[in-house]
């Protein structure tokens, strides 16, 4: 396993940690300066984020930084009720793949969508094998597009928690399982994103890492899982300061041949976004080296 | 399956969904006399409720109504630092087989236990992996005692979410390989309690139901899922008021022969924990003909 104690060349920073500091909004060019300053070399913006820069502004401000991107936040919500919202999806991916292509990013992660209505608090029906089925559908045909592009898609199960409104693939062995269907023959166009804040409770995650193997680990991602939590979206921790045992799950992605960045993603309302963001980088970067 | 539109017959009340009504706190003499006027014939009720009723009282009540138990609730938390921890959790589980026994229940509950320390706040170690170990050593050491005493143990994995600080069984297929390593035999003495709640997003739900077959599907709970759930314990939603396919799931469990009771168990703060205690019970009445 690598050694990161003695550097931070392998942190990336997930904009979403510092998107709020001292509880506003902040530009994502100023994020970027941000991180330039502190020596940082990757970051994963998110869409909306960079939608306010403007795409070229942002393009252009990580290439004077010589900036890598982690990842691209993020496709996905591939669900709907019908044949014109799954073609507005469908559209949208595209578009969210074109984006990633400009921004040079290493994949664009999916965060694929559960049941419609349910995360505007009403769900408009209740079958899960459907939207599965539509994640499905929605993966393979983006795939032809992320194909000629070049750009790897990530899929990022999310925690069982999220499984009505946010994402309906929950584990790694069936986001797995979707690659094994989509992309038989393991060509990296399709794999997944691993986030010990999902996937950390489960029994199987080694072996589903050793599964997925260099060429279908895309992305790893880190925080802390807080007891108690008190919010189901946005109380995640700084690494070091939860209860998941960080090191052994990067062991076993790193034994499994990832080699990439490790990605802080940190949603904290109460406690991180409330910061200065000099001071959540600076953790970020003393955490990466103790508790990553 | 089974008609339930046309009465109650096979209504089961956890206790725990009428232990506060109006925001006060319920005696469980009280709650029994409740369910009883309204033709409920079983109950599962909680250990510190008999504890406060007193064992005799409870059973005596019990007897009086004429009614079932669909389960005891709780044995487990089987995890510790140290021997004399695993000692005290040993003993208390004996304690806990024995008063199902003088309860006549179906079933003792286990939630497991997880992370040392947690549930109070600070985990005192990170090894999920010794916790489980535990769990299976105590489970183990505990099925010699319910054996003996005729009492069948129902592990009850619980949702992912829970797997720092309740229970580090958080999937049906974890509970059944447990089950297969402790008693191979399917001798009936060990099995599941499957909880919509924890298990609904789980896509090889339907497959582990099957696995798990007649002799080792012990309970099953009923409750739904909110969206937004505003809090991680105490925000769950009555039937039909959220996103859980409860008649399909319930088509699972009686295609693979189960044929006890539906216990409603809604921890709700919020919600039904305010409301009259007639109230939720006849909503629970009317959703179990409906939802269920």
């Amino acid at each position: 396993m690598r050694d990161f104690s003695t550097g931070h060349e392998w942190l990336s920073i997930n904009t979403a940690t510092i998107r709020q500091q001292q509880g506003e909004e902040r530009s994502l060019l100023d994020i970027i300066a941000q991180c330039d300053r502190r020596g940082i070399r990757a970051i994963s913006p998110w869409r909306d984020q960079v939608a306010s820069a403007t795409l070229t502004a942002t393009a252009s401000a990580i290439r004077a930084a010589g900036m890598a991107l982690s990842g691209y936040c993020r496709g996905g919500m591939f669900t709907a009720t019908g044949e014109e919202g799954l073609q507005a999806a469908h559209d949208d991916n595209r578009r969210a793949v074109d984006e990633a292509c400009t921004l040079n990013a290493a994949c664009l992660v999916l965060v694929v969508g559960a049941l419609p209505g349910a995360l505007q608090g009403q769900a408009l029906n209740k079958d899960l094998q459907l939207a599965r089925r539509q994640v499905e559908d929605g993966i393979g045909q983006l795939l032809d597009h992320a194909r000629e592009c070049g750009m790897p898609l990530a899929i990022e199960p999310l925690h069982p928690m999220y499984a009505a409104d946010r994402a309906c693939v929950n584990t790694l062995e069936h986001a797995l399982d979707l690659c094994d269907t989509l992309d038989p023959d393991r060509s990296g166009a399709l794999g997944v994103a691993v986030d010990v804040y999902h996937t950390w409770w489960d029994p199987k995650l080694e072996a589903q890492i050793r599964r997925a193997g260099a060429p279908r680990l895309l992305a790893f991602h880190v925080c802390d899982w807080l007891t108690p939590t008190t919010d189901l979206l946005n109380d995640r921790g700084m690494m070091g300061d939860g209860v998941i045992d960080i090191p052994l799950i990067r062991s076993w992605v790193e034994d499994a041949g990832f080699a990439g960045y490790s990605e802080v993603e940190i949603f904290s309302k109460a406690n991180w976004w409330k910061q200065p963001g000099d001071k959540t980088l600076a953790t970020c970067i003393e955490r990466h080296r103790q508790s990553v």
